[in-house]
């Protein structure tokens, strides 16, 4: 086994390194994962420039990354989905599998998961890399290892879709054309939505939404009156939404959600916002608009993985930006800058691991 | 038939009187009710207070009432599941019939529903009065018609537990111990929550609601602080609320309920409280605590009078006072200082068409 | 108005003929139809044949058609949801919109639903239908006469879709590739269905069905035996169905249903069968899979016309012979010897009503 | 530690013996119990008598016993959730963890579960038994030993219950008065059920079940036709069943639930009965009354305990015979007679271990 474990480390804000780490021991339920590509998050950028998430806050030095695929190197003794060479997409989060909440299939939920580069546990944006086998996914010859990457996003949308409901013939608005919002487009169209209206406060990204299938878009501007912008949604849409999402999390977003949003309908708030907000709770409450958030996935890298090799998803198109590792530091400030949508690491060289060229 | 058809109209705000008025003519799918008990709702206060509740506004003289029962005096000729004689209580709202929101089976959405007492729609404390038949349902001989009366904010209740899944082995929280804050808590367990909590500002409501069955009660003063509420409730709980209910529209218990349910729970709110709100809706929603509103009630008539009917709950402990017709403005006044939990006014003498004394 | 109402009129089975009938009267929220195209099902050529359909027996004569489109003629006082000159997709069934189904959204489930050709109503193979107005559904101009005509058969497979759960990533297995099995495809990818078998008894239908985009096809032959088929789908699928149609009647169909779906799957029945059937009920109630059949449908006319308006469906394929309405006992002949998939009778020339050429 | 560990071999068909056995040691995330309260099922008076349950067929000797409750002896090293002198109800089923089954809140159906008393794995009709932690649920001081073992059948009935959505006001059917009737019928009545009728072919179990709540009961006898039992059901519920329950797996009484049940309701069927059945399955269907089987029970034990616990359901008074460890083979020779409800064995002596007497 190779002696070189590159490994990206956080070790306070604003100051990640490129440093050596032992290569992990695994498990018997473990396997050791060659890492290949790995995807920048908005949180992962968060992080790094701030030190914190929401309420996770980062203590000791961690190991950056949690969008990622790599390649079997060793397995556990009691593995035997997965063989060495199996080239897999990682779900980052492994579960407690004991509570509540992972008997009752919503580990996401479960208090003690262990996440990816969410302190205090290390991430895999490093060589070498141990993970539960059965949370790993062995990618078909034809998906590539940047999709296997893009499944966690992916993941997201789907479980955003999951739970807004998203069904046949439904009008649906997604607020945000950032990589959650396209992504959510893409997934909300592949369970049947038969409209979709996706708005920005940036002319190029509902460009890039057109492109990508959207039926309108809508340009939000700073000054723009709140019945305006409700009244625009539904003649955009012919129709008031009946799955609404904000892949945004500013205030007037998650509002326009509560409001546009049709009587029956409901309301997904992806991106999170600020702890303390003011909203027009009770008139979406009164015409039974239902709001639920969404905590990254459970269950759905299964689904995504199916929905890219099946073809009724295509992520490709995302990822703008590619970096090899020895770039990180760079990967992440074009990330932080938010030009372009997706910008992928490859911790092996491009394509390498890929059977096919994509 | 007789002529007398007292009236109680309200002209404007704090301007009721009791007038007659002409009794109705029916159409082939009506009923003309003699009407018996008509019980005061807060809405109602409301309305002769100000002249409106949320975005209903008076505008032309309306008369009230809307909890009710009565009395079948004469049957349209398509009519065929009621009969001259039939007791009845009367579901206060007829909707379109041919609208999306009809067809699927969310009614109480429809945009057209005429509801009693709802401007412009004129209520039921009248001597006489008409409604669509198949909205009006028979009671049984040992149901009286006080409890007829009571069938509607007990299906308020009914939507509530429905809409917030309350299941078998189910923890509660009901925050307001008022007539729906109590008649959630009745329909909570009798749909099998196992551990029921309420909580109030007075005492007195609280030991109430403990003679009616709450396991838990805790009196919430104004100085309280939100932290300690929240662990207050876990342990008088002995855990997490699966789904709590907002009975009070306050914006302290429409937070409570967003910080105390357990992840993955849901939060319902049913007072629906000021139309800006400022809430810690990112925490809950990180949580997937899911947030919902309820709007009157759906299909749910028949279910409440099954569980009147068949003993599950028993709705008469709530009827604290008593009027005739004749002392509608007197019982408005007791309804408004809020004295009591439910006031009924008696459009007939009261048992009068009770087949037993209850 | 023209006074030629030619009527295509069953008296007793085998006695179809061609007829003049008077031109219905409207009430106030009907509309008046020139119809344009209807379609044969397998149910009418059943009438046809036999003057029965399951428990429902032709008595009188009726008219034939269900799946059509026209244009309106004329409003009723109190329509407004509609203009002469519409063009119009005609969802069938029209229900008493007062009983407990009508008000619970599964009005498909009325007793006392007036359903077009089936005994005793008539349909609307006529020139000149009246018809419920809110059961008329206005199409788009891009979307054609037949499209309008063919959203019957469509809703059916929405219908079994939406019973059958299907859902983001599933995998799906199809019994049977006539139209409704082809449509229950089509409507499965759809709504996200990631790999679809599908199979039949005759290797031209499978054919078909892979240039539809069935993933795979297995042609079953009688004396294949039941474990083996089981196997073969399983490894066809690279899967356990989440989701099987039979879209058959076949006993063996039924039979296969409940065998090869997995373990908390469920297994659609979309075709009847016979009364009474021998299966094998107890292994797969013990693996929880769900046996749920279907009705017709309910509330899905706009999901399918939102289908087929915004290209997530395409149907036109499915139609492979068409006849003029003088055409039409040569159009039943054809439906009867089960040539093709679709045959189209029209009643006004072909494209007379269609703003563009299809 | 005690050196007796008293056992309850099963060699062979109709050969069970009691044997010493080695106390079993414990891996850390396991406790160590000692038993007392076994509670006897149909399925171990058929291992008994025939060597076989279903496709379960008995290979090796096996331990019997898995309706039990026990005290903590010994605790793994990893766990946190017990300690030694816990009062326990075991959940006989411990799930891999690992598959999809498990991960979606389902884990009854995992391939891979161990059961106790289900070949090829051991039961806890012995002294001294070692368990998952996770899986053994602390008994409040009030709630007894006996009731602990009880949640096992209890389980079943909710798992049914769930199922079938049983919800407020629902009519409910119960086929058969044996213990999972008769706990399905509470538990019903707990969820909600607002009038349940129970049949039965012996009229003892018919007065029993009404005793315990039953409003209607029904003898059936050998020679009624469908058709008059299906009037029946329906007039002595005033109503049809929204949802049915065949709590004894005859052909019979399977037929009954596809024809009583109300259009749009759920047939559960709990005993499963003969692989190959002749079913009027068309009828059923067509009405889209939903069949569904079911496996044991999957998160109910909470549940089943927390309405114990609460007080919404009673199941002491099913037990109706008790017996000592020692006196094994006569309880199970009363529980093969059919006579009363349910048999206990107490592997320590009775109330031994209830901190009150019940």
């Amino acid at each position: 086994m190779a002696q070189d474990n590159l490994t990206a480390m956080l070790y306070k804000p604003k100051d990640m390194q490129l440093v050596q780490t032992p290569i992990p021991q695994i498990a018997d339920d473990e396997v050791l994962l060659r890492m290949d590509c790995v995807g920048i998050c908005g949180s992962d950028v968060h992080y790094w420039q701030s030190g914190a998430c929401g309420h996770f806050v980062l203590k000791e030095p961690m190991i950056m990354g949690h969008e990622a695929s790599g390649v079997v190197a060793k397995i556990g003794a009691k593995v035997k989905t997965l063989k060495v060479g199996d080239r897999v997409a990682i779900e980052p989060g492994v579960p407690c599998r004991y509570c509540e909440f992972c008997k009752t299939g919503r580990y996401h939920l479960c208090p003690d998961i262990q996440f990816c580069a969410t302190p205090p546990y290390h991430g895999n944006l490093v060589r070498y890399y141990k993970h539960a086998a059965d949370f790993c996914y062995k990618l078909p010859d034809h998906v590539s290892m940047e999709e296997g990457a893009l499944l966690e996003p992916l993941s997201v949308a789907v479980h955003a879709c999951r739970r807004g409901g998203v069904n046949a013939g439904h009008n649906v608005m997604v607020l945000g054309a950032g990589p959650i919002g396209l992504l959510t487009m893409l997934t909300a169209r592949a369970m049947g939505a038969s409209k979709i209206l996706v708005t920005d406060v940036l002319q190029s990204r509902l460009d890039f939404a057109k492109k990508l299938g959207a039926d309108a878009t809508l340009l939000v501007t700073r000054d723009a009156s709140e019945p305006d912008l409700v009244r625009q949604v539904h003649e955009l849409l012919g129709n008031h939404p009946d799955v609404s999402f904000d892949a945004s999390g500013a205030n007037a977003t998650v509002r326009m959600c509560m409001m546009a949003t049709k009587s029956g309908g409901v309301a997904v708030l992806v991106g999170m916002g600020s702890p303390e907000q003011t909203v027009p709770l009770a008139g979406a409450l009164a015409r039974e608009v239902d709001i639920r958030g969404i905590f990254r996935y459970v269950n759905e890298y299964p689904i995504a993985l199916s929905m890219v090799a099946g073809g009724q998803i295509d992520v490709k198109p995302l990822v703008t930006h590619h970096f090899s590792m020895e770039e990180t530091l760079q990967a992440y400030e074009v990330a932080r800058q938010g030009a372009g949508i997706k910008v992928m690491i490859h911790v092996q060289p491009r394509d390498a691991n890929n059977p096919k060229k994509f």
